[in-house]
Formats: structure tokens, C-alpha cells, sequence
């Protein structure tokens, strides 16, 4: 069973990375890009279990160790 | 508009950060988590148009700025 794990930044954190492809793209002639927000994605393959158990596992791991709940936030989604 | 550009590595690449992932689960107390992949998320801004073409402009800066193709692939999104 995989569980996705999304983690973006919070809005108004600032994002370098994102400023930095915008830049990029800006010079490399695309027009029409007016913003670039990155994030971080995680596959998690967990034993197979009911959804409701294995989305509260990626939750905590979420909540523990790929989030800074200060400036983050994350979704998670599970797949059968 | 938005478009949403993920990329993944490739079966097959090396993930050590899935892996460092992976091991401080288990030092953490977790069981049961076979493997965690990383990857990243971009989420781009982008004027409005048709569909058609804003997937095909988000497909072409994935290819050029945002994937590396030897060693990720990538899905693009769109979202009205």
C-alpha cells in the first residue's frame, strides 16, 4: 500500500527556489510564468493494512519527520 | 492557472534521501515501512489559456529546467 505525502511551503514563506526557476525562466525567453512554488514529495510504501490505519501512520511520519509544521504543511493521500 | 510538476527519479535510481528517510523511521520506532522514494513538486502559475497549451508550455520548462530525463521522469497537472 503507498501512501503520497505532499509537503508544501506554507503561502507567504518565502521560497528561493521557486524565485530562482522563475528568474531562470524569465531569462530563458518564457513568458507568462508568474509564479514558481516548489514543495517536496514522498512515496511511502507501508504494509498493507486499512486505509484509515496506514493514513494516520503517514500522518504522524509526516507530522515527525518530513514537515516543519512552522512553515509547512503537507496532504496525504493513499493509494491501494 | 496553475500547473502542478512533479518529479520523480526513476525506478531503479538511487534515493539516498529515501533512504536516510527510510532508516530514521526505523530508529524512530516504525515499522512496517518497506521504502520511501522522494521527489519534488513545482507548482506554476501560469496565464490563462487553453488547457491544451498551458500543459504543453508546463511539459516543455519540465523537460528543459525542471527534470533531469537521464535519470527522472515527471507528470504534469493542470489545473483550471
Amino acid at each position: 500500500m503507498k501512501a503520497i505525502v505532499t509537503v508544501r511551503l506554507k503561502p507567504g514563506v518565502l521560497d528561493p527556489q521557486g524565485v530562482t526557476i522563475s528568474n531562470a525562466l524569465g531569462s530563458m525567453g518564457y513568458s507568462g510564468v508568474d509564479e514558481v512554488r516548489s514543495g517536496k514529495i514522498f512515496e511511502l510504501t507501508l504494509d498493507n493494512g486499512d486505509v484509515a490505519a496506514v493514513r494516520a501512520k503517514a500522518e504522524e511520519i509526516a507530522d515527525k519527520l518530513l514537515a516543519n509544521p512552522v512553515i509547512e504543511t503537507y496532504t496525504v493521500e493513499v493509494q491501494p
